[in-house]
């Protein structure tokens, strides 16, 4: 029977989950998997919260260093999160022949070609199916899945709080900041929630898929980002009536012109299989060029869905020798892959608030139509206050024809105000 | 660069497909997966097809024995389907020591234990992730995904030509007879349905997944079946009415008394997502005690997806020398593990058809209480000729419970007939 060490640095919420699965299964992984894991050594400052999970006083570790040379560890698993100490820390465990696995997003969307130089350099694992949407193996998915296909596309919820917000706003009729209060009051928002509600996180996870997916570096800088605070819930009740549902999407093109890759706030038709996922799930859908378009779907954060994506890596690593490393195209900085955000095109829902009286809607079309923006479909509802709400959605156009018409639009005497502008998918 | 030299055994639509993808893409694999793959022959009887599909002529071979002792093939696809030729053919690669990639999910059912143990006595490798759900990664997801995970239950739509029949009965009101014949016109079902329609083939499929999800070697003989051929549009029209979705559904589930596997039609709460997963699509649902819940989704059968997940275990093998095997805890008949059928519980929906006077459903939900069936909910609808209509769905109660009632009900003078009996799942 195969047999391997684990140390965890870092005993937060998810260290905590993987911590619990790897001691309560290991009779069940020595029967299951042929793997017998023991977690030998534990780095977490708080030593109270160590032993409280049942962690013997002499396996918990005083120094990174005690951790990369103790020669019965053989797997490290990096659960700190951010770029500071958990990259110190990964680097040293790699540099001493350790393999990693790792949740950490952030890290990986930032610092992953560096982090593989080290693995490569040293024959070492490097493991990261926990960085992106939780127990769900889209990583696992992409290396060795899809390798027939060419990646045409991939969208994905890949935020729970936002997509918990979302859908609490569509079925509920609540405000964003009634919705982002009882998901701080539930758990699935942060007291600080910018990382999640501007799009940071679905950012670095974005960065990390579609790069696999295009085995093309894609950094941060280049993916567009567009959070949902500026969202309202008049948008989310019209678009509802006219057949969609508004998700946080991330979203990977690659296209002749180029990848294009973006996180905003985005319409999807209900017959869409990502317009039915609520709440605090995620979901990623793919579509290559053989397989043409497969889902994955499950919970993206918490401390056993995420334990359970890292034990699924550590029982790799300690079954096999071989490890996978990304193959990119491109050199790290990456910017020549991927097209600028002005460059996209897509299909535009636009709300307007307009002055209701005889001629206006025919004024306004004419501004699309002399900007090549055509339209597909068109709602106009008369207000009680002399106004009315004109809503257009577009054919598929470039994002910058669309820009050029709502800067004529404002133009007109006609026109109050636009009221929202959001990015469809099909 | 690793190389591998490939055989395809049979040039049928799936072997079409992954021809077609092993030579198309042959430079993008070196580029992106680093393996050189060479179509090395194949053996297909009818020549002018493999010809027609550009394959040169000394590449057709004639006999099992010349592609097996071709020192250049170290992968052979068999794609013939059926377990007479294709089960000898199999044995014959593996005991040659050459690694199997195989769609073929009745030989895989039926004969897996056999094929395993060629497979380990000769180091080969034993790939069958074409053999359910198409282009999905299930069969990956479950050896690698979810190893960390105890896995409570899987439940997916594993048939496509059935999802069909029955999404256009929901959506379009059409009788069995009438979809089925859509079905058959688009190419969905064919000429002889039984094998689908009956649920055999969701039958292979759930006895393969079911066994990987619960460590034990589920026999097809083990596994509970009912097909779609007596399901009437009426009952698929009540439930949508009362928020379900008719669905043949697999499902298997790891009890405290032992593993039980059926497949049946089924209905799904709407907000399910098995619920929305509709024409010829597939999905599977699982339950895992750390992951909690995921799905996958995407097309079952064609062409290129099921070539796609064909090439995806052919580039795996080459790239790799480890191989996995699965670990059964039972033995090859695995008849202690499975629960007998009549012992399982479920909730029902249940249709009657009955005399529309005072006092019925009194005497009706009285059998019920009698044979404590609980009932969670009733509807009633009046007919025009006199009768009515009674729709109930059971809390979660024993199937032997459910026949007990039906029988007495049958005994009942206001009691005209048992319209319709369907489980449900949540």
């Amino acid at each position: 029977m195969k047999k391997a060490g684990v140390a965890i640095l870092g005993l937060g919420v998810v260290g905590g989950g993987t911590y619990q699965i790897l001691t309560e299964k290991k009779e069940y992984f020595k029967k299951t998997q042929g793997v017998d894991l023991t977690v030998e050594c534990v780095l977490e400052l708080n030593k109270e919260r160590a032993l409280s999970l049942g962690v013997e006083e002499n396996r918990i570790a005083s120094s990174i260093e005690e951790v990369v040379t103790n020669p019965n560890v053989d797997i490290v698993v990096e659960v700190i999160g951010g770029t500071g100490v958990a990259k110190n820390f990964v680097l040293k465990a790699l540099m001493s022949g350790k393999t990693v696995v790792t949740s950490n997003k952030e890290l990986f969307a930032k610092h992953w070609p560096e982090l593989e130089e080290a693995a490569k350099k040293m024959n070492a694992g490097l493991f990261f199916e926990a960085s992106c949407v939780g127990g769900v193996p889209i990583i696992r998915t992409l290396q060795e899945g899809m390798q027939a296909n060419k990646i045409v596309s991939i969208k994905g919820i890949i935020n729970g709080t936002t997509n918990y917000i979302l859908t609490k706003m569509a079925n509920e009729g609540s405000s964003y900041e009634e919705a982002l209060k009882e998901a701080q009051r539930l758990g699935y928002a942060e007291f600080n929630p910018t990382a999640d509600v501007e799009g940071f996180d679905a950012t670095y996870k974005l960065s990390i898929l579609s790069s696999l997916a295009f085995n093309k570096k894609i950094c941060i800088e280049n993916v567009y980002r567009e959070g949902i605070t500026g969202v309202n819930k008049e948008d989310i009740a019209y678009g509802k009536e006219m057949g969609y549902t508004l998700k946080l999407l991330g979203i990977g093109k690659d296209t002749e012109k180029g990848v294009e890759v973006r996180v905003h706030p985005t319409f999807v038709k209900n017959e869409n299989p990502l317009a039915s996922v609520n709440d605090s799930f995620n979901a990623v859908h793919l579509v290559g060029d053989s397989v043409g378009e497969i889902m994955l779907y499950g919970r993206g954060a918490g401390a056993l869905p995420t334990g359970s994506a890292i034990v699924s890596d550590v029982i790799f690593a300690a079954k096999h020798d071989e490890y996978f490393y990304a193959s990119f195209e491109n050199n790290e900085k990456g910017n020549a892959a991927v097209k600028f955000a002005s460059d996209f095109t897509s299909q535009y829902y636009i709300r307007l608030s307009v002055a209701d009286k005889a001629g206006v809607l025919s004024k306004i079309s004419g501004v699309f139509a002399k900007n090549n923006v055509s339209i597909s479909e068109v709602k106009q509802v008369a207000e009680d206050d002399g106004s009315a709400q004109i809503i257009i959605i577009t054919h598929i156009c470039h994002e910058s024809l669309v820009k050029k018409t709502l800067e004529k639009l404002k133009t007109l005497e006609e026109m109050f105000e636009v009221k929202g502008v959001i990015r469809m998918e099909d």
